[in-house]
């Protein structure tokens, strides 16, 4: 059996120029930045606004990440779409390209489906990508996807197609949620990713694989190091820090306006703030606050391309 | 000003091949049928799994209907994407063939999105289309999408395209919700379809266009005739007729896979059960059950293609 893809993922923040447009250069410098951070790319997830792209959108942009020479094994991109008939297509491309994996919605129209029907949905995207490097996380998100995966699924997936379902990213927020699955199959070597890294220790103690967090997109290094150093003395410490930090992001503001503007701080390039419809970019007032306590809390991140860079 | 269109309009489901490829054959077959009975098409609505389409798919049957004769100036596809992007190219299609007007969901994925947030999308969609003969109907249904439309969103957009934006579908199932907006937009022109034939008479009865209901891919004769006749003396009878005939596929089964198993019944076309996943047909025992129903209650569908002759 290959490694598995383990650690701090982050689902990649789409910059988009000013016509709404995915902006390639920016991604591929932002996803080269994250790998310099120890932190693999979970692109086009929630945070990434994937659901925002075309799927031909998506497909340009990860091809244009592969011919940049940014490493496949450590991706997984999101393909989960509504239809059956685009899952299978963006999937295949991932694994065509030796991605480590790909994370998966449900299709999400769709309310109040039964486990029937998502498990011959699932069925049918592993049996028509037919390839045996296939890897699948399914992706539990009920806030925003309504449709969730439950443990009789994946119990019956598991079974199903042992080799093909690698796992789960778990952003219900509920870390009894996360518990019930960590306890029922990670024995199994089914690998559990909490949704944040606030349950990053509490997952890794209990046979986690990491987490995919969006804070990873801006403090990537220090839940990286967390993820490595778990075991000692500190790490309820380091925790307790990464927990100040997601809050200065996500507690006040939409997570991906904060991300996108936080970035735009960082690198100095206002151009990364833009958000596509429906999603709506932080105020100049909560930009502004954003900064304030960013930099109340000693914030950095090191490294980070500056805009004038990218641009050039 | 040309005529918008009236009147009843049915979401049409869409057939798939053993395969789970959309049937272009069946479908246009349907829509001709539908068309016979004085039923308008709003294809690609929620009863025609079109969330469970790619965008090519749905692109290619409306070609395949427009290129079978079909009239597009009796068509509102349905053309909301959670992506601008494909909203875009979707609806630049229905407008270049002339279709009379859009069925628009609000993109769904992200919840809790602000007012501001939906009009900038939908603001976008009609700038990006830049036609004047582009006619949206706003699609609520908070049931499914969760993300619905507000009257203030109605507001603000007819204020700023008062010639783009035509109306709207309401399936909230609220009747209280469909009066509101009635009471609010009809008189501006503002067209509500009620997206249940249970609301018809009352709708009428208060400015409303028609409505948009699934049951009117098995009973669209009924529904368009009370349309017409709305204002005699027995149109709470013929209402009540209708209701019977919809709670007999709606209310003990999926809506989706009762209005195939019927068609697939009266059709004599065992082909048209198929669902895509997530959904799943009726059970052999709900479909006999169904069956024993329908013809309790007298249901007929006159004229309906039987499946050897499309076969043929």
């Amino acid at each position: 059996m290959t490694q598995r893809i383990h650690g701090v993922l982050s689902p990649v923040v789409t910059p988009f120029k000013s016509d709404l447009s995915p902006d390639k250069e920016r991604f591929i410098a932002h996803c080269k930045w994250l790998l310099s951070q120890d932190c693999g790319l979970a692109v086009f997830g929630t945070n990434s606004e994937a659901n925002s792209l075309a799927a031909e959108e998506r497909t340009m942009l990860l091809d244009a990440l592969v011919a940049a020479g940014v490493d496949a094994s450590r991706m997984m991109p999101g393909t989960g779409c509504c239809s059956l008939t685009e899952t299978v297509k963006l999937t295949s491309q991932a694994v065509k390209h030796g991605c480590a994996g790909v994370l998966m919605l449900p299709p999400f129209y769709y309310k109040g489906v039964s486990e029937e029907g998502l498990y011959r949905h699932f069925s049918e995207v592993v049996q028509r990508v037919g390839d045996s490097r296939l890897k699948i996380y399914l992706y539990h998100i009920p806030p925003v996807a309504v449709v969730g995966i439950t443990p009789g699924l994946v119990e019956r997936l598991l079974k199903a197609y042992p080799q093909q379902i690698a796992g789960m990213k778990d952003s219900s927020g509920d870390w009894n949620n996360t518990k019930t699955f960590l306890d029922a199959f990670a024995k199994q070597g089914f690998d559990i990713f909490p949704g944040s890294e606030s349950f990053l220790l509490a997952g890794l103690q209990n046979g986690g694989a990491g987490c995919i967090s969006a804070t990873a997109n801006v403090n990537p290094a220090a839940i990286a190091k967390l993820c490595v150093e778990w075991k000692n003395a500190d790490a309820a410490e380091q925790q307790k820090k990464l927990d100040i930090t997601r809050d200065a992001f996500g507690k006040k503001y939409l997570m991906i306006g904060a991300l996108k503007q936080g970035i735009a701080i960082y690198a100095n390039d206002p151009a990364w703030a833009k958000v596509r419809p429906p999603l709506v970019e932080l105020t100049a007032e909560q930009a502004k606050s954003l900064e304030t306590e960013l930099k109340a809390i000693g914030f950095t991140m090191p490294g980070i391309n500056k805009g004038a860079a990218v641009a050039a």
